[in-house]
């Protein structure tokens, strides 16, 4: 933080707090075009799925942000909670991203570095709970190489014997698909983008949902998004992002791209798990709300 | 709850987990004519700070789980928590209906008579905290009469004395106020209008968020709100009702009187407390989301 920003204590707020608050504020940030925000839906995915998805995570936040419970498990257990609603998988790439980051923050090294170590520290059991974490809901990922279908996440725990043959922490696993997944990358590369864009938002101004916003489109107009690439293609999420760099500095012709994005079927998924990444960095640095 | 209905098992939310979502749903549920809600901020108050105001109550709520734990402290405590947002008073009156419930349904007696029993057992040092959450927020209250001007809530910690050597509990000090406090109407009366609407919600189909804001119309509609008689008057509060009622049918109807309501700041935040406190009744008995 640069020393003249104002200082916005929340001194009863933990980690844990913020994380939850980082989702809460992910999802009311608007517009996200091609995301369920504060002024849309989906069909089956609406807002307040993700509300009780953010209460829910909770517990596997909380073990997230203890140093003695194994970091798979914290995951595992917030998708889990997290799953507890009826729009199915609303935040299991936001918390993908959380868990270490609350890992970080509790033990006092939130930053790059920090992070990479606790990635670092991941173990086998680790990456077994990871998939594990599959069953809870419905993940939209590529295919695996065809050398690595015994490591297809959606095998879920049957993948158990795979993983533990090849000695795969759950820091290679992230490895093995950082090349066509933005979370992964996020893994492998100290959470380079979160913590660019926690910085870009503690330096905007306004109300923290808009900064939310900017971000977003930001992050989308940067790097094309893995999700929308696993959808529809490389070619219509290197659109997307041309598409999104032509409004990022216009919040009303964002709100256009929304209702475009949401007619094509155009879901930047990826880029949301970023942005809540990113407010939950923002938070822990003191960002107002 | 009737047989005919579905059951929604959300296993891993407990009595905190429903009161801090039933906070979330009731600001995300729109319309509710008046007051913040998913599609509508006031100038200084906004959607964000009751995001944040439901995490920060978070361990308020959780000493409100804990027998043990004083009620009059752990209201105090959510409200300390509550307010580490910028908006200032996000949710003082829902707490005040939370708090009790939460204890009723943490020692298994979420009815009429298991909260009534909760309001009984309050203490003289719970009426003095719940003195002491006044400091933290600025809550719009009617004057005292004036033979009770000493237990001007107003007056936060300093009231001490005058409680004490009155021996009030916080069960008579909401007794003192019941006529014209809706809240504390609850408190005295069994939470009815609580468990009511409730039943209403749990009967109803659709989106949660949908049900609460029929809800909040509903009651609205059935009593004129005490906020709005202590803001602008009794004949005003009386109207509000008469204007609530006649939308009472039409979601569509109620987003233009949301609008008037708003043009005219009329806030009946009274009723948004009763429709928490609902909401919270309602996911404790399975109502899905």
């Amino acid at each position: 933080m640069t020393d003249d920003r104002p200082s916005h204590p929340r001194p009863g707020m933990s980690p844990v707090d913020h994380a939850e608050l980082a989702l809460l504020l992910e999802v009311a940030s608007t517009p996200k075009p091609g995301n369920v925000d504060r002024r849309r839906d989906h069909d089956d995915l609406r807002f307040e799925h993700f509300l009780a998805g953010a209460v829910g995570a909770r517990p596997g936040l909380r073990e997230a942000a203890d140093p003695d419970r194994p970091l798979g498990d914290a995951f595992e257990r917030a998708v889990r909670g997290m799953s507890q609603q009826d729009g199915d998988n609303t935040q299991f790439g936001c918390l993908l991203l959380l868990v270490p980051l609350v890992r970080a923050a509790a033990t006092d090294r939130l930053s790059p570095a920090g992070v990479a170590g606790v990635v670092d520290a991941t173990t086998v059991d680790d990456a077994v709970s990871f998939y594990r974490a599959f069953e809870h809901v419905e993940v939209a990922v590529d295919d695996p190489p065809p050398d690595a279908a015994a490591l297809d996440v959606r095998r879920g725990a049957d993948a158990a014997p795979a993983i533990r043959e090849r000695g795969l922490t759950l820091a290679d696993v992230m490895d093995l698909s950082a090349d066509r997944d933005g979370n992964a990358a996020e893994w492998t590369g100290g959470f380079e983008r979160t913590f660019a864009a926690a910085e870009t938002v503690l330096d905007d101004e306004g109300p923290v949902t808009d900064r939310l916003a900017r971000a977003f489109l930001d992050l989308l107009a940067e790097r094309p998004d893995s999700l929308v690439a696993t959808e529809h293609g490389r070619d219509v999420a290197e659109a997307a992002s041309r598409r999104a760099a032509a409004v990022r500095d216009d919040l009303d012709a964002a709100e256009e791209l929304a209702e475009r994005f949401r007619a094509e079927g155009i879901n930047p998924g990826t880029t949301a798990d970023h942005t809540a990444a990113a407010a939950f960095v923002a938070l822990e640095r003191g960002v107002p709300v």
